[in-house]
């Protein structure tokens, strides 16, 4: 994590991904598994206790986990190795039933789901948050003005408040979709060796359902161990939502510009100010917003591409999911908290939305003339007919309604009064 | 398309994206707008006959078509004009109604989610299909014996049958997410120039689900012209399939590996030849599949990347995902359908499955032995024991079993009749 | 290809792409390969002469060549099959001497080298076409005063002849880059089955120095199947090149916003119109391009995750280099092509630009009063001052020079005169 | 930075992206800015010497930094806020000198490029050693035979030695593409807030050379704050690096099959474990640089993606290459390492070579018979008796040879010796 953990993260979400946090998963899942084997007498009860209590993250020593950690290519083994020593320092004969029959793959897919459904729950408290501010936001402006534009011209009046709820629509669906993680994508994972869990013998599936239930995951039919499925789910329901908070980014950075001046982030002490142009209000959240969306889609790749999985256990695509997940999840809580920052408080100028409907000299009434033009004279005729009149009149620095008001096609088919009707932004 | 069309792709969707479709498409969606426009009132009845009876792909000039799109950035502009022109012609009073009140992108999206949907009908064809077929496979073999391996290496025996149902799990979870895409995600596009559907008045919203009824769409809430989570969704949804079926792939293709040869892709006259090795049996249909795999997370990403839209019509992401949409959605019916071809009498060698089983001298069961002895020696010990041991036998070149009926450690614990049955591939 | 080929590409290099050219590209390669085989001695010369004779694309059928692809997943199986027939019926006795020694990878990748060449020579074309463009327009307006934007907001003046020679600058470079890929990268493959020329005795290196002669191709030390970082070099030059054209287009679609107004591109009969807003010049070519740069990064990424390839021939990532390398070199060839028509005759609006430098009353300069109140008070204090000054100012809709000229520490450290001096754009 | 720090990563290269390290590139380009800026007489020399003393790392307080970026979305504002602070209280009349003229990208700009060369000088060191210990192997098994594999199934002898120098090939391009770095990529940035320099008036260019000079960076003939092809560059050939080394790990990954057995990862004390399966030699390396190459076409992408970037300082693009280009240069770092240790003492098993030589019953050497054939009855029935051959001669478990010497049409054409020929694998 580089110096900008607190630019493109969220503090919450981060402490989750710590050494020890990371550590603490695995040790929840190891501890889940000899108890539930316990209950279905796989294992002694005395040894999942003594097992259980000795699954303490601060035991661990960190150091040298991650310096054992290329002997096997995954934390578990040496993770195992060191809770071994530790339990065989308490209870010797417990130590057999550590990790039994399980495999690296079933402690370290289930702790990964478990850090994700944590993460997504802070990502979703922002989520919501953001939706409420948005929300009181739209109603505010449901009346105020301003002007819609579509290849970055101006278009047609919209107002704010409908803007606003465009980004609702989006973001609601999303969090739709971060709720149906809950119900079978955060699953556990346990198979043993090579998937079967024939290693747990007939209580297998009993102590899966039991592992399940404890750790509050959802117990799939079957191990996953190269069937992932469930990880680029993950990863779409959260690119998607980092797209939709990049939207609505993407537009105040295009409304906070100098020259159009609709809306400003909401200025802290010292925020926004730039090293060498003292005046300036930088977007800088929706500049990390958009940073980060231009990185999202890159690490959904990379999880997409994991799918092609050999076998029981892959070579590699397994390996190349954990920190590309990691990431992706972190980013997207960033991403989610800054636009909470974002909104929370932004400055909306409807004097200047209102100044930016009057720019064009009228063009953006002309498709209101055109339609009203169409069944008079049919609708080829209409068009070419104001797309020359719109041009002619911008060429000549002349408002729509004025340069219209002298053509004798108009005279002929509108009155003085229904011209101004068609130029009314109220309409 | 390329000269790979046949490999790549599936045939019955290629035809849904040729040139004559892709018009046809749009022209529907402009049909049904008149029809429900004139079903509320917004444009007379017979001005929506006229309009409909035009709406014919054959009457389109797509090379002129093809050769305006430059002037407007999209394809709805010029289909347009040349409809008004067919229409004139018929029915000069009816072409003010043309189009009425909606924008390119209303048409253009609307059409896309048609083809869409049309294309994933024929992809759930194959898949349904291929899910027999693995079903079938499953049942034949989930008796048959064979070696799992983990990272590349033998790890312990399961069976095919348990093989192909890991197959099968994911392909079931892939084929729920094709159903899902027909309650929301496939959707009409409806907004107007704006996306606020003012410019077809109070009729507006009746109008769209009248049009989303008549084309078997979903009827959104409010105009999606810059949320586009509904085209990332059908992207996500579509990647991970290919993700499933790779896997598949991957995994017929190692065991296709000469050395191992445990499958081979059906043979039909001339597959799987090589120009220059007369005797090879190439993996033609695996290899196509790996190669779509590739391609398709890279697609989606770009379709993620799209989801970053400004204002009300994007200024660019949008007319990026129409090539890669239709790229992804016909590379996904080309692996599914190759996945068929690949499966649809796939060779099993049984008898090669049992002789790789055998390849290790025995160190297929050390995890057996381990498992039994770590109770007697504790776990750190036996796990230590085993290691030794298979290092050492396989340096001798000796058979596990052998080389641990030797060691005092073994004859101490274990009668031979118990270490026997430790190396039984049927326990 | 779809209905947009000829909105995203260019017609040219299209036209390199299609089927028949396609299968040229792969008959020069064989005819070659016949050449210096015979003058050297491999096969004799009536047999190379037979065998050039007939590599005729006109020749070929091109439908049933597609349908018999799928048999061996590559276009050479099939084509030496019928390259076979049409040589056995006028010369029977040479038929032995086709693909003599050769490998489907041979004359695919050859092909592939061929064809990128001249579809670089096409971009090639258009780049120094777009050079001298901008070149002329970078002389014109060397001292054209315009804003200087940093993060979207008003940042100091520069002049737009120092912004298109930013442009130049990254184009230049490109330009560079495309002209390396001459020397080493577009090379002859040539191995034979397992890629080690055996299957060509001792005159294999003599031959292969003669057909990279005869084709215009580097002459690789050693054949490069499944080592592919010349088609990766390919991928990244274009990517780069792609980038850099989309810099601009972002550029000028900014500046056409209809609040910006500083730039318009080139108008043609019709051309920019929308079809619901008959008064709206749409940045066309800049979109146009804009959703290509969406495209080529991940393109980029396809043919650089096709680097990990295995053994001797690639199982799949071979495969997935095809339609994305002809992707990329199309559309960037389209993006460099848009370019030029973008900026052939781009209408620059030199009064609207001096209009945008007033617009921020003043603050655009409050750098130039940092810089110099920095040595009388501290360069924090200066800093504060002025931020302070600039949200002041702002806030009471005051010019910063007006309000700044009313603060005693300004009057104590500044004449009248020096503190105009500091407001005048043109210092 | 995770758990998997030491099997994904390098560690000399982690050292040069810690937060200390960072920040520490930050002052070097400040204290380089000022010296150079006194020599050329813009700022005092007191005062460059008072900034140089307070350039220094370790009187950072990188906590509040951190807390301090999302201010302003960049390191370097808060970090010349606390180096003001620090020259304040040793020199305060030295304070405005700090970052005089400056801006921002400037000194990140640069900084990451000290960074980047930094990083890759180690990353040479290793890829130096790679190659040697490669070059040694090559030599030692230039007379290897073992089995050449075209799409997974064996195809025509090789030896291991021709496979190692495929290797070096794509290394050694590899290595040239990284020396070519040092000459005009790895590039001062300097340009004042909106990149023409001006802020430093008529000395900025000399400053510039100064600069340049002093860091051993190239000094470009403008600045690039929005042309980013160098790190996109920089990108690219980290990312094909890394594809030449994957390619080997994939190699040695399918030779380390149990099945195949033609190499093994060099042993260590317990490395290669696995939890489970106490007798696996993991390939643990291979994994490791398998997982690597799964992820950085993605983030080669993610920087392609940045090139797009808007105006004098892009609003977001510029951000977003921050971490990706750390993480990819130190994914790079680690894949090169993992591939030293990969190979330094690999396992090569000749005799399993050879016996899989063996494992086709003589299919192997077809295209031999076949070519031998041609001449004397036509290509396409020679290969067609061959393809037939092959398929009936496996079916009945007969070695080829043997079949084909009871074939009249063999008989016709070959003496017994000839055929024997034919099959020798020392040809």
């Amino acid at each position: 994590m580089s110096l900008y953990r607190t630019l493109f993260y969220q503090p919450d979400v981060n402490a989750l991904y710590s050494d020890e946090a990371t550590v603490a998963y695995m040790l929840w899942a190891e501890s889940a598994l000899a108890r539930a084997q316990a209950l279905h007498g796989l294992i002694p009860g005395w040894a999942a206790d003594a097992i259980a209590a000795s699954c303490n993250s601060q035991l661990i020593d960190i150091n040298q986990l991650v310096n054992t950690i290329p002997l096997g290519a995954n934390a578990c083994i040496p993770l195992v190795k060191q809770l071994t020593t530790l339990v065989e320092k308490q209870s010797p004969e417990a130590s057999p039933y550590i990790h039994f029959g399980a495999t690296s793959q079933d402690i370290i897919d289930t702790a990964t789901m478990l850090q994700s459904r944590d993460a997504v729950l802070f990502i979703q408290k922002d989520l919501h948050r953001l939706i409420a501010q948005l929300t009181a936001l739209a109603v505010e402006h449901d009346q105020t003005p301003m002007v819609g534009r579509t290849l970055l011209q101006q278009a047609k009046p919209i107002t704010f408040g409908f803007k606003v709820r465009t980004w609702l629509d989006g973001l609601g669906r999303s969090s739709s979709r971060l709720e149906n993680l809950f119900s079978e994508t955060f699953a556990l994972q346990l198979g043993g060796a090579v998937g079967d869990l024939k290693s747990m013998g007939s209580a297998g599936p009993a102590i899966a359902q039991t592992m399940a239930d404890d750790l509050g995951l959802y117990n799939p039919t079957m191990a996953w161990h190269t069937q992932r499925d469930r990880i680029a789910d993950i990863a779409a329901k959260l690119g998607i939502l980092v797209g939709a908070v990049a939207k609505i980014a993407t537009d105040i950075s295009l409304m906070m510009q100098t020259e159009v001046g609709e809306v400003l982030e909401p200025a802290g002490a010292g925020k926004g100010g730039s090293s060498a142009m003292p005046h300036k209000r930088n977007p800088v959240s929706s500049v990390a917003i958009r940073a980060i969306a231009g990185r999202t889609p890159n690490l959904v790749a990379t999880l997409f591409g994991c799918l092609m999985q050999d076998h029981e256990r892959a070579s590699g695509a397994w390996h190349a999911e954990w920190e590309p997940l990691a990431e992706l999840i972190q980013l997207t809580a960033g991403a989610v908290h800054q636009a909470v920052v974002m909104t929370d408080g932004l400055v909306v100028n409807v004097e200047q939305m209102r100044k930016n409907l009057d720019a064009t000299n009228g063009l953006l009434f002309a498709e209101n003339v055109a339609l009203a033009l169409a069944p008079k004279i049919g609708k080829s005729q209409a068009t070419a007919f104001i797309e020359t009149a719109c041009w002619e009149s911008q060429q000549a620095g002349q408002h729509l309604n004025v340069y219209l008001s002298n053509q004798p096609l108009i005279q002929q088919h509108f009155t003085p009064g229904e011209l101004a009707t068609l130029f009314d932004p109220t309409r």
